[in-house]
């Protein structure tokens, strides 16, 4: 097991309804040291690609986002979450559906933001049916810009966002795949990475 | 003018109904560097107090949160906003006046991640009405925890947040005081400070 591998072994609690609950050390509490961790580590998967900025979505996103982005030497974009559309010129909006919450919320960026000749990586904290995900990717292809890869903290293998978005040939790296967990046992399995 | 003043005369945007635009550096995209260098101007404020966590609340409030703790060598911990009331007796809950959104938000922390022995660093964008410091304070005192100081990126020294927290015998440090500006002239006004 890699380091996140065994800190949600220790820490993450499983739920019911396939929630895997790490708010004490991911997204709510933040073990900064742990997102320093990550962040070197997304710096070393995507050593090849030329990174001109980092987008995530709030508010989860933005911790890992930020210590990410200290190896990139990158600026951070967070795209909004709004209720209301937002019928303005100066923005990118799109469409996530959330799973979780049941609704859908709008997001967007200010299109200054994000210019053609960025080459963009995304972080976010999961990855489950990929909504969050194809929404940003919607967003820098309104923009014009090169999506280069996209890095996960925790991807629930279980579940199709992380086949979507390979199919699609997307460099995408996730630290941690759950391939399967049981709320009754509290056992977990991780998928086995060539990184480890 | 210290590295925050500067970078606001020179980016940061004064729009009708004393709205400071900084959403190209701050709080929509993030220089990594200008909070980096933010952290350490609040490490070096609070030098003399002893800090367990850092509190902030979602979503501005993270980017410079997790880029201060690293100097802190503390977890931060976000507050999280709902529209709905939370009846929970695992959360601590209280409520923010938004004057910008014209409405109040709930926020919660979950009750485990703020215990009684927690010395508090307080962590924020902005500081108006004093609104969201007053809930994350309130939560602080629901927990038993205690305050040691409140760190923010730019107050508005003409609203009335900041006198209220100092009259309360806060340590509250605000890198940037806008004392005045003019959204037709574009000119601003900074308090001197003992700090340069």
């Amino acid at each position: 097991m890699n380091f996140l591998e065994e800190r949600i072994v220790r820490d993450g609690t499983i739920k019911a309804g396939n929630v895997l609950k790490v708010d004490s050390f991911l997204n709510h509490q933040i073990d900064i040291a742990l997102l320093d961790t990550m962040g070197q580590e997304f710096k070393k998967r995507f050593a090849n690609e030329e990174i001109t900025k980092i987008l995530t979505i709030e508010a989860s996103g933005i911790g890992i986002a930020c210590l990410t982005a200290r190896y990139f030497n990158v600026p951070v974009v967070f795209a909004k979450k709004t209720q209301t559309v937002v019928q303005d010129e100066d923005k990118y909006v799109s469409d996530v559906r959330s799973y979780t919450h049941q609704c859908t919320n709008h997001v967007f960026v200010t299109k200054k933001y994000i210019k053609n000749d960025d080459k963009i990586l995304i972080i976010d904290d999961f990855l489950a049916h990929g909504q969050a995900a194809l929404g940003l990717i919607d967003i820098i292809e309104q923009a014009g810009a090169q999506l280069k890869g996209i890095g996960i903290a925790i991807e629930k293998g279980f579940q199709d966002g992380g086949k979507i978005l390979r199919e699609k040939g997307i460099h995408l790296e996730s630290l941690a795949i759950v391939d399967s967990m049981d709320e009754k046992t509290g056992k977990l399995e991780f998928r086995k990475s060539q990184n480890q």
